[in-house]
């Protein structure tokens, strides 16, 4: 009988960010988004937790390599955003406000068409210790 | 399409309590619930993390502004809780063993009216770092 | 009404273990496990969490006593697992890639059965802190 | 030439404490301890890290003996300690105000008679993960 | 015999930065502070440890108030750098290149004038879990 | 005034071993280091925090560049003992007792000759979360 697993990776990536809405006053913004809206930016260290769902091959006993997720999430993810400033550096954050229910939601639609049809995808991610968001598609 | 994003907060707050049931002997509470019984009380760092699932809102990238989240936190629980004796403090627990799973209850009960209707819950309260419940209604 | 809530237990061990298939080649086996081939073993400090679900006891306030959950976990999967080798020194691996999704399989079928039947489990498996498994069976 | 190393070993207690000064009225002890006065105690998960130093035995490459060390800091202070009312259930505290600093240095003066005279001992005892005291004697 | 303890207090706040020298050219930047140097900022979670040593009250039990010492930190830290652009938004760091070790050394000059002249300070800065710095002056 | 300043890096490398000293018996040597003298070894996730003091430079605000630090490290540490058995696959422990003690003695000695010599090096290795030691030459 096949067993289903789900095998977690973490990763991190560290970025400047703003929350803004271009379509709202400066005093709509500062009330909605709070310190959240300096227009200098600020930073986190964002810890991104990668959970892939799916059958244990019978023969080597992985649901997926971990050095091959490893890989992608630092290829698609880590390179894309480390040390990155999300509204102005990215083009996903070009036109998007980069809440970390946002960014949680893209780093999901940057892995999942890269995974095996017969593997599932959750993402969380940490934008502090105490603050976390998670996305299952 | 709408994206069901879950968002989570942590809290904590520390307090005194007691597990006793005064329908059981002596013997009985203290061959049920062995050292937490001791009547003059010990205590925890209680860590609780709050889980919060509905849509994001497609303006503002938020499933629920965290701010507002944390305050709800802070005022209905922690101000209730935090260095409280749980068991002669609270009215809570006067009549109601004050264990991980019946205090996770107690918070979700308190907390789950106060969320619009299209969130749902979920609680999950560290007694220790290796002892916790978690309760999603 | 019954309240459904879970109760997670933490606990660990140390132990060695080596990735390789018998029925590989040498080069296949390296090709596919890469470090953890090392033919003279590796090993780990590996962190366990055990999640068991099912309704709280309306007296006790409990879902099941920690302690006797606890002292299942030591005497049925540390006592086993502690300081072993798990190729060598574990009938459970001898046949068994010890992989972390194998590994948490093997634990859930040690400690299901041990269980009362209206409880259900979930065994997760840190084989590292960014590296881990969750089987729920 | 002999080497000096540092060992540490990681315990915890939970208990129930008060802070309050009998000679002080009780709005004088309001003042001063503020919601750590609650007069039904309140309590925390102190975590504890005593530090030894000392030569390290060329022979056996142990400072001390960790398993040694584990059982003297369980038996003198976990037993004494875990799941009491320090200001009630202790001769300890029947007289001290149990603030971490007096806790530390209580723990400090159990321990170190107990060691070998060429070594040196450190305790660090965490309150919170927030908040914490280290004495050195 | 008059005790001497030290008390720790933990703090965070979230920043955005940039390494940069104006005196170095554009590529002697890149060469020296690598990702660091990015011209639209990256950012951080800042975790600031302070410690305060000096004799313990033989009355209070306290070296000093955690709440008072607290308070000092978030008003005298965390309100001026939280949510901030270091480089931009801070005078501190206008002329100043926003190294852990420098903001480190900044956050011990604002502290230690307002310590009593009987403790010693010391800061420990975390710029992310695995890279971190302290300065004791 | 040069500002004397602390930097950290922490690293983490997997590996096995043995405790064990051939000049002694079997019954001796089981008596001595118990569990840790199992013949087909354990593991342990070690995580290592090396710690550099001198003078931060006061053009580029940095006492070491932490990049080439963590290069130093991950060369000459990481490389030589991950996912490698400590006494059968290194030439440091083919005759030296693999204890946390040792180990971050050799760590000390391979890594001190490659600073500057005006800094000065400690070095911390966690052999579990509970168990570690500290070097500092």
């Amino acid at each position: 009988m096949t067993k289903i697993v789900s095998v977690f990776r973490k990763a991190h990536f560290n970025a400047a960010h703003r929350l803004h809405l271009p379509e709202l006053s400066e005093d709509e913004n500062k009330e909605l988004f709070g310190k959240c809206n300096n227009p200098h930016f600020h930073g986190h260290n964002y810890n991104l937790e990668v959970k892939v769902t799916g059958p244990v091959d019978p023969k080597t006993g992985y649901v997926i390599d971990l050095k091959i997720l490893n890989t992608l999430i630092e290829d698609e993810v880590c390179e894309r955003f480390d040390h990155k400033n999300l509204n102005l550096d990215t083009e996903e954050f070009a036109n998007l406000n980069p809440t970390a229910e946002n960014i949680a939601i893209v780093i999901y639609d940057i892995l999942e068409p890269k995974l095996a049809s017969n593997l599932s995808l959750s993402v969380r991610l940490y934008e502090t210790p105490r603050n976390f968001v998670e996305y299952n598609g």
